[in-house]
């Protein structure tokens, strides 16, 4: 835990590239240690929230989910480095709240894996993460336009929807990736305690308290997104959710996950 | 049919958040008595319509589709709730004009059912009804802009297509859900003697003499919301049908339903 | 041919409801006589090009297709009143040019056959004629802007694409159906010697010389109606293609129609 | 190599289309030497690049990719002219700088291969072009409105996406179509050193260091210009990348492209 506490030491304020340097983990420390065998039904869930995610047009051949791990809030799972459709039970690699795998076995893991653990680490109450290049959110990313929902299926965008800028947040410039643990967190500070952050110029990072309501809320972010253009341009006020109702909408729609989840894991699992 | 009277005082007037809590139907009551087993044809068409709409991109893993029993006018059949791509004809259950199920058998029923029964009870010309979040008519109910058809496909909605803002008609905050008889009144209030009614925030409501004839206008409302914004961005006046024109067109393509309907079906069930 | 006499001297100005009532065939008359076998390439081709449009997106449930008999000038082949998507060899029937069919055998016809019978009278060059309600130049139909070509693709409608407007040519109110000769023949000198015509609040007529010429011409019709919406879009003047050019590429692209027609045809029939 | 000097004697400035027609190859010279059997891998790899591009639709039933030889840097492979979808092993041909083929044995070609021939001879470094109709960048290529970057996916189009028009580069009308090698030379001069140039009225170009680089940039080229038209209808002013941004990005995400391209391509053969 030595070289959390110096990364901690990075933290609250721009910092320069060479900073951003000094913070990449060393090369040869030891890997951490496993929590164990996550559920096997978690796994399965984390499979199937890949393809999912693809089959609804959030994910293409980028991006990625992962889910905390079962046994251990210090540890997280998710696929090595592959395009999403094509990740199997096979693929999933344990990590620890730094981002280090558990086991890599000489598998590539995703450059900005940070993004998970340095969430993971900031919200307890977050169970899973999905990074994406959502389209339709992309424009949101770039323009001053808040995106804001429009309909009750969105209602968890209420609270306001931060912008997170890489530029801003690095004191520098960047290749746009979240490519260490600093990076991560500053992230996670703009994501603050909200469900969806924008990442400008790149796209969405997106957290929930289980894989099927960080699927569910991916799928409506960028349905949202794609709804809220339409009705811009079609002139006038938009009439978006008033706060007390989506306040009650989310809550009752989350109550309705496991209907669309189970189509979409059938589907997902069934090719 | 006491708790029945009971509702329609409540009718007319905006009411209060505790007053909607009132209208729900008591536990324990003794579930309706059943119509007898529906047409097996019909039920067919039934899982049909819940797949095409999917196929044609009106429903989600959200949405439902009901019809009219064809052997009581006060009664109808709805799938369990369930996804309406997973339907099959064991999904299928009886509820009376109330929405309560006959014989549930543990079986979870869709929140909004209400918008069913309410529709049935107001509209005796009614024999189907489709509730979806089909996407392209979002932005128009929640901007001021009237769906309004500009080709024949769509002449039924010339009568003009109300919008049902369920915050004047419960007079208070919602969770945006017809989740009791007498949200599901007020929508049909404002649905009156109209095929179509959009839902501010939410989605429509789609009617039918059929479930071919429902099937078939919620398929051509979609289509011609997205034509309608794309008329309005290329500038300048747009023309919609005239009433006497979309009069006499309603009429004709209503001959012509069996066509699509052939092809649609065959595709849904064939999978 | 005594009734195609009264028809012609109906020509040339607005006329009344009452006459196009007139204009109908007479229910009795004795079927015209067939030209002959037709040669099954052509008739699998016409098979296949129902498919295809479908697969492009230029037909949905609606809109037909035919092919004049390689035998007889005055004959025509197409399907019986069927979704394109299901059209087999079964379906395909022949038709004199006043749309009566050859050897109906109960089999329903279009209620618009009249498009083709009246178009392959007035265009001795045409030996393909597409009806669609393609999605993206429905919007061009009902506003004041022109399709025009915007690349090469689409070269062929840079001699203009007249709007047909069913009230204008008629005189009156109608179902929008081009449902007797008349406005067939009201149709087809709108369409005058250009490839396509829009029908305001409807769709479009397109015409080839041969069905992978009109399949063609179809498809790029569309792309070029979406294309142009977002050009437009994208604000400031457009550059289309000078008339020289669009000569030359109409000419050059002619000449590749096989290769996507080879594609096309492959898919169409493979399922 | 003696036709090809008098060819650069053309060069420079526009000519008149007397000109283009001396330029053509003289009919009755004997085909170019092969350079011998390309590698099996690569030859997999351009009947997969043709595939994708469709997948991702970039092609439709026009555009073609070809490869620079792995023996000969004066040689290139493409396929015969035929629709990309349907391209195999067998399609694959070998072409000189000349876009002569080595042994065609009847196959036709591209009417404009001169496109690739004339690329790879301009441009050392690139060993792998795509030309295509690529929708989403024809409405930039007729407007005054630039491509630009607006994500990291696309920061290789970050040095400028020139318009190649065919009407200024040739001095006169054409049929739009790259159909010699004085004019693929007029579209690499455009091209310059950048990865994409629009073509005006037409579609686009694009090259990269490999199969892999190029179908990456033709996907997210299509996608960025689709992002664009979106952010800039939202209004307000679109934040781009920076140049050093883009840099720095196109650097880290060129390392990843085996991630899609191992999805891609296994989709692409799986068929």
């Amino acid at each position: 835990m030595e070289h959390l506490t110096r990364r901690h030491v990075l933290l609250g304020v721009a910092t320069t590239v060479a900073a951003l340097a000094a913070a990449r983990p060393l090369s040869g420390q030891a890997p951490p240690t496993s929590a164990g065998p996550a559920d096997p039904g978690l796994i399965e869930d984390l499979v199937a929230a890949n393809r999912i995610l693809v089959d609804q047009g959030v994910l293409d051949g980028y991006g990625h989910v992962s889910v905390r791990h079962d046994r251990a809030a210090d540890r997280y799972l998710m696929a090595r480095s592959v395009a999403p459709e094509l990740v199997t039970t096979a693929d999933i690699m344990e990590y620890d709240l730094d981002s280090a795998p558990v086991d890599a076995r000489g598998r590539a893991t995703y450059l900005e894996r940070f993004i998970h653990g340095e969430i993971y680490r900031a919200r307890p109450d977050v169970r899973a993460v999905v990074h994406s290049h959502s389209p339709s959110v992309i424009p949101f990313g770039v323009t001053g336009v808040s995106l804001r929902p429009l309909y009750h299926m969105s209602a968890f965008l209420a609270g306001g929807v931060p912008v997170y800028d890489i530029r801003q947040a690095s004191g520098g410039m960047t290749d746009m990736l979240v490519r260490n643990a600093m990076l991560g967190q500053s992230l996670a500070r703009v994501l603050g305690s909200a469900p969806v952050a924008l990442m400008r110029g790149h796209g969405a990072v997106v957290v929930g308290s289980s894989l099927p309501a960080v699927v569910f809320r991916s799928v409506y972010t960028e349905v949202n997104a794609r709804l809220q253009m339409q009705a811009m341009a079609l002139g006038g006020p938009v009439v978006y959710l008033d706060p007390e109702e989506a306040r009650r909408a989310e809550a009752s729609i989350a109550g309705t996950i496991p209907r669309p989840w189970e189509l979409w894991k059938k589907k997902a699992l069934g090719r």
